[in-house]
């Protein structure tokens, strides 16, 4: 009988290819099999983020998964996890691309929950963009006793304003079409001289502009709003 | 006039060498100088985690700074940002080990306030430990418009308290002579089942153990409990 595959849940940042940990490196340019989510609509880039480390022998398989999470998706990670267990039952490793950390608001976590139970599994961790922002931004985030939250733009607009007027440090992600939301709550909070704006983290095209000059429509998905700790380092 | 320095915040992770990225691994390999906090209390373990990276031709700067990071000890990142400055001034580039993620609760920040404004200064994000604990546990930490609360154990037992009663997921840091109150916070917000235990995450002695098998007075400084999300992905 032939041993099974490992399942690999790879974090390989946020956008940076340099970003990728030594681990994540190795694995992914050792594994004879690779899966990654590929949509049409521009919010997926795990393949692009490694394209020059990956090999022309390697086999790719690209996972059409909805976005949107919700209860439709299911069969769309049913039918990614079955081309999955196919390679591990034929004995390969498969290295599953994820941006930023797997475990933080990562599509891995429907493939996890359908296949650690099966197969051998082990998650690298990445470098989220939710923390690799402060680097980019040169903001320090949160210093002894302050508490950082961590929220989606998605949440209705009270939850967001409850749970903002209380924080020492946040940052809000996946701001997209909810930014206009976002900055009318930072308004009326008295947070907007606090916050600051970046697109893109580590990527190519990485944009840092003051939050008043940020055009509401075109803001993309992959930007974020970081809110630094009044704390102050002495 | 010589040109100078360049500082790097560079992040190297929790405690696994291979959990350096590609890019602080160049940055390491290549410097002329490192600095690394240096004390005896066995909290700060930066240079053990990359010591096989270090030439034997660069110069070294071990940095005694104190631990808890109070008024008296100013003088100590004083004296340690002087240093830096000395090889920066030399044209030499230096760069700062962090373990973790320099910009989170790391004492990184107190030099990047001394030194960012006179020296060209880029930081290099890191795996915290706080995240990859995840990956460690097996255990996915948030979904969809989950509110994720990292906090340190070191915060009154009732602002603890108050956070935790409204937290969708949360990891609870630096834990250490605080676990006891901890635990009879966990145990009185009900939260005791969903709490995940452990020490050192990706080092070589990291442990997992279940919370209620906890010896108090053994925690660790590098030691947090996770609280994944209640939701679960379909």
């Amino acid at each position: 009988m032939t041993k099974l595959g490992r399942l690999y849940g790879l974090g390989i940042g946020p956008g940076d290819p340099e970003l990728l940990t030594l681990k994540a490196h190795r694995i992914l340019t050792t594994v004879p099999v690779i899966a990654y989510p590929s949509l049409e609509n521009g919010k997926v880039l795990a393949r692009a983020i490694v394209a020059d480390y990956i090999r022309a022998d390697q086999i790719e398989i690209p996972m059409p998964l909805p976005f949107s999470l919700e209860r439709s998706s299911q069969p769309h990670y049913d039918i990614a996890a079955a081309k999955i267990a196919d390679q591990l039952t034929a004995g390969r490793d498969v290295a599953v691309l994820c941006e930023g950390e797997p475990m933080l608001y990562g599509s891995f976590m429907y493939l996890f929950q359908r296949l650690a139970g099966r197969f051998e599994t082990e998650v690298v961790p990445g470098i989220s963009s939710t923390l690799a922002s402060a680097a980019m931004l040169g903001a320090p985030i949160t210093f002894r006793n302050d508490v950082l939250s961590i929220m989606p733009a998605t949440l209705e607009a009270e939850a967001l304003r409850d749970r903002l007027a209380v924080v020492d440090a946040a940052v809000i992600i996946k701001l997209g079409r909810h930014f206009a939301k976002i900055y009318q709550i930072l308004e009326q909070l008295g947070l907007l001289d606090r916050a600051l704006y970046i697109e893109r983290v580590s990527q190519p095209n990485q944009r840092i502009v003051p939050i008043t000059e940020v055009q509401a429509q075109e803001v993309p998905y992959w930007s974020l709003i970081l809110i630094p700790s009044q704390t102050q380092p002495q």
